[in-house]
């Protein structure tokens, strides 16, 4: 309703809609939302009729979500995908679906679990929070759906799948710090390791026992500790610790984050077991782990 | 690079590229890109490094175009799709993809033939000459390919499909009008018979003789006479002729369309057979044809 054309080819867009979920930050997200098995809600914004124009929807199984990549603000003619096989090779922007485009404008097919009212219940959704919705459509295998399309570049470069499985120790070290301020560990260590658990091109990954195979991944003030069984294709996530040096955890030390009295205690009640306990050594690019 | 966001969720997307093809008008595109064979150029603007951001498309079968439904100014909850089976029942906006939205955004799935600088050869494209293109995004079976997806309203309501075949007379009679003024009935009688080629409610469909099956089809100041064989599910075109009256064709009278001294010459070198020629009645709606 409020699109406009001046004739020099710019258009306004409005949000219809947000996006409601408790995955806040980019990590939390996969690259596409078929990776991801978590739940949110696409809330339109009241007043507008926008009840009305959904009536129709219930029963189709998928529509998509036209949205904006509200985070970014520049676009740039090529980008790093966060693949395998491509070592620091880059591609071109309009050849990936990734955010740094021309117009910010992002488009995922999710699953329609119901709809009330203004609001859609979905999943496989790769949105944070907050993001603006465009437009939503009904998905038409008809016209939507061609399994055999040949994909370039990206052809042959499906990386190999790892099951990750979270010990259940780890498991309640990560439900003391989700009940502490919502941050799902468990949620980032199955997007971070599902591929290329050793790849620290774009993951804070660091080696701690190379022979022994063992890891840690940084998520934000936290380390999660972690083996790869490089045969059977297994992640196993051990165990999780503060990110803080000793020296960061001093008593008088800055707290930008207002988390380090929650660390101090962590750490008290869950000391890091002797064998995690080496410092991290930052492995090269194309370094052969196994 | 141009978007904005000011907080009150309104962002603003440039063009980045044309749709180039002879098609014109809105009658001339199919309702997905799919049911079309035609095909068309995507025309990025100079100066941008657009080019370097398209080099690594080539080989995607397939590509997503994000347009804006340029021609179209206002948006209403509830529209009324071409479809058989519902009658005149209207089914809210967002669950079809009706150009009428909120935010006027099209997306089409077509065909990639070859990337070559700042152009794209597509075809399968329901997209009209001049359409502004906001985005490029590469098809990705794993992530846009459902080919199972229940599809709500639609499900069941998949009108039978008729094909359509053109008289040789009636294709010479076509291609001479073809020339004139580049209008290509052919396409546009592939279209709007391949399916219900008697449902006059969005159609400018008229019957001439309900026992022998004939009709003809309003296409700009055109006629196109045809019948239906409803046991082979099958439309043949016969014959093309003037829509203006006698009246209409009189020397002095108006020629808003500055066609008239064609449409003459075209009658007198081509007078209606007489089996066509019987005043149109409009049919009623849920008439049986057959």
């Amino acid at each position: 309703m409020d699109q406009t054309t001046d004739g020099t080819g710019k258009f306004t867009f409005e949000a219809i809609a947000y996006y409601r979920s408790d995955r806040r930050f980019r990590f939390e997200v996969p690259r596409q939302g078929v990776l991801t098995h978590s739940g949110g809600i696409v809330e339109f914004l009241p007043h507008r009729n926008f009840d009305q124009a959904l009536r129709d929807l219930e029963g189709f199984d998928r529509i998509w979500l036209i949205y904006t990549f509200h985070l970014n603000s520049h676009w740039k003619p090529f980008v790093r995908p966060p693949r395998a096989g491509l070592g620091k090779k880059k591609v071109s922007v309009f050849a990936t679906r990734a955010p740094h485009r021309p117009n910010m404008i992002g488009l995922s097919c999710v699953r329609l679990h119901h709809v009330k009212g203004l609001r859609l219940q979905v999943s496989e959704a790769d949105l944070l929070d907050g993001t603006p919705i465009l437009d939503v459509k009904p998905y038409l295998p008809y016209c939507d759906s061609f399994p055999d399309a040949q994909t370039g570049w990206l052809q042959g470069l499906q990386p190999e799948h790892f099951q990750v499985s979270i010990h259940r120790e780890a498991r309640e070290l990560m439900r003391e710090i989700y009940e502490f301020n919502r941050l799902d560990l468990a949620n980032f260590c199955q997007l971070q390791l599902e591929y290329e658990p050793a790849n620290n091109h774009n993951k804070r990954i660091r080696v701690i026992d190379s022979e022994a195979c063992l890891f840690f991944l940084g998520c934000r003030t936290w380390r999660i500790y972690y083996c790869v069984d490089w045969d059977q294709r297994h992640v196993e996530v051990l165990w999780v610790a503060t990110g803080y040096s000793a020296e960061e955890l001093a008593p008088n030390a800055p707290d930008p984050y207002h988390d380090k009295a929650f660390h101090r205690s962590f750490m008290q009640r869950h000391p890091l077991p002797e064998q995690f306990d080496k410092p991290g050594r930052v492995p090269r690019p194309g370094e052969s782990w196994s």
